[in-house]
């Protein structure tokens, strides 16, 4: 098995993402990794990070990079030579099973569907996002399509059900609809037409709305909702974790007292709540109803992150979730 | 100036709700308040909290009520004699000055809009909601409207900075628009629409698109949505702070010296800062976009919090917000 890797994509990129690469092309078994971007900058990484690169990395070179502020759509006209266009050329030719990257959601979105091409069937494609509750709950769109179709709600139910059973094990995965309220007439009339096609829907475990007050609770494994609704409620989850996180710290360190005591009594409790709540943990973002598996990592991804990423990408890989979504769908 | 007060709306209704009344009446100077509900019930409740109804609280008997989970229309069929219907019709009337009410939002909102009717050219009235963060925010839509279009979203950054600006003081209210991204172009096309009526529109102090994730840091005053995603955020914000303080309250409660050190060191500010993030030290939610000022209590609140919409009544009716908002639309 061979993850294609945007070397030049994200915030801290390359030196983190050759860093995570490395430590991934060590640590798991029978893979191969190739990565894509600049080959000097590449081997000027090995060196500051005091590690050879091994056999099963291969370099492909381009100095061309998607920046995070570009137009989606220049990765498809002026930048066709990026290491993210490139990446995904050489999915879409078979010449490796999944791509990551840490690069601009929205240009590997629209690059994505573009040059690797949706399943057939398939309407949009979506960016599927966990949200680290227990247990964890995939959000999808998370930001691609702000406007949707009932139908499209309906192939996200069962793309996002597939990932679940095969990538997270969940056996029956609880499909809910995010929505204002949790009875049947409520809502959008797309969010109310939606909620009458995924009542239908045979072969996904449809569990009605899903008021977000509830979300903390993990109500079902699967949300699905459009992208506008769906980015704002990822960030918004970011936002008030932030705030809170901020004034706890505040009160924590008011004076010498509860210093100590957080020191003492709190660090490692409240460390290990904060590490319960961090989505990088679960890896990236698949991009699901694309025909090839392709992760977003998150932009500001370290080493640890990249690696978890590319270890997504394996188990997406392995999984045969792509050609039990095209025999659904069709 | 005489306030009327739904008796019989609420979860803690008419005990709570009296009590609140009876506060009020006692506290406030110059005010009048009408009861509406069952007289033998409001006078039970006076009696069971040893306090005597004073001249200033009239009582409008009726002994139909809108239950939580009644059909909004049905104050407008089989309820219109209900505590709801009958405070609406005296207020429109002009038999009182405000309308308080803890009942079913749903019910409240359609029956004010059919009852009390809306400011001459505001085409649909909005909840408006304070999100408690510092300075608050006023967020419209928080429900009513799940779909809305450019122009009601212009004229609720109208309606919310007047309001802003005559009952919370704020002297040049900054207006943001929820979206998914602060370019200008993100967003649904009615996101992008409203984002350039915004720009334009003179007399309303815009300042751009705001993502969720600012929202805790107060990027502004008053910020304008479609009820849908404005009734996610509102509840996902209550969600996640539940979540959050759950999980803090297990983390103090682990050990007999985690105990020890809360009561001693953190009790006293995490109460505080609760205290802060809580919407209720705010009063009601104004329906905003009616001819006359309408408060809907929150369905928990107790006393303390009926007082409070009591008082936000008297000072939304001594604004003339109305009056200058039918200026502006006009």
């Amino acid at each position: 098995m061979n993850i294609i890797v945007d070397a030049m994509g994200g915030d801290n990129a390359p030196l983190q993402v050759v860093k995570g690469a490395l430590d991934a092309a060590l640590d798991y078994k029978n893979i191969d990794i190739t990565l894509v971007g600049d080959e000097n900058k590449i081997r000027d990484c090995s060196k500051e990070l005091e590690m050879t690169i091994p056999d099963n990395i291969s370099i492909v070179h381009t100095d061309v990079v998607v920046e995070m502020d570009d137009d989606p759509m220049v990765v498809m006209k002026e930048k066709s030579e990026s290491s993210m266009a490139i990446g995904l050329k050489l999915l879409k030719d078979d010449k490796g099973d999944a791509f990551v990257s840490a690069g601009s959601t929205g240009a590997l979105h629209t690059a994505s569907t573009l040059i690797v091409r949706k399943i057939k069937g398939i309407r949009r494609s979506a960016i599927a996002t966990i949200l680290p509750f227990t247990p964890p709950i995939l959000m999808l769109d998370a930001g691609a399509n702000p406007v949707v179709t009932p139908d499209l709600l309906l192939q996200w139910a069962v793309v996002g059900s597939a990932y679940m059973k095969k990538v997270f094990g969940v056996k029956n995965p609880r499909v809910g609809l995010l929505n204002n309220g949790t009875e049947e007439h409520k809502g959008t009339p797309t969010a109310c037409e939606a909620y009458a096609w995924l009542k239908e829907k045979v072969g996904i475990n449809f569990v009605g709305n899903i008021e977000s007050k509830e979300i903390p609770n993990s109500p079902c494994d699967v949300l699905v909702t459009d992208g506008f609704t769906g980015n704002i409620t990822l960030k918004f989850a970011e936002g008030m974790g932030k705030f809170i996180g901020k004034n706890l710290t505040e009160i924590f360190k008011s004076n010498i007292l509860t210093k100590l005591s957080y020191l003492f009594f709190f660090k490692k409790k409240i460390k290990k709540f904060k590490k319960r709540l961090d989505a990088s943990e679960y890896g990236g973002a698949p991009l699901l109803g694309l025909s090839k598996p392709v992760i977003k990592a998150h932009g500001s991804s370290k080493a640890k992150e990249i690696k978890t990423a590319i270890r997504q990408a394996i188990e997406y890989s392995r999984s045969n979730i792509i050609e039990e979504v095209s025999r659904e769908i069709k």
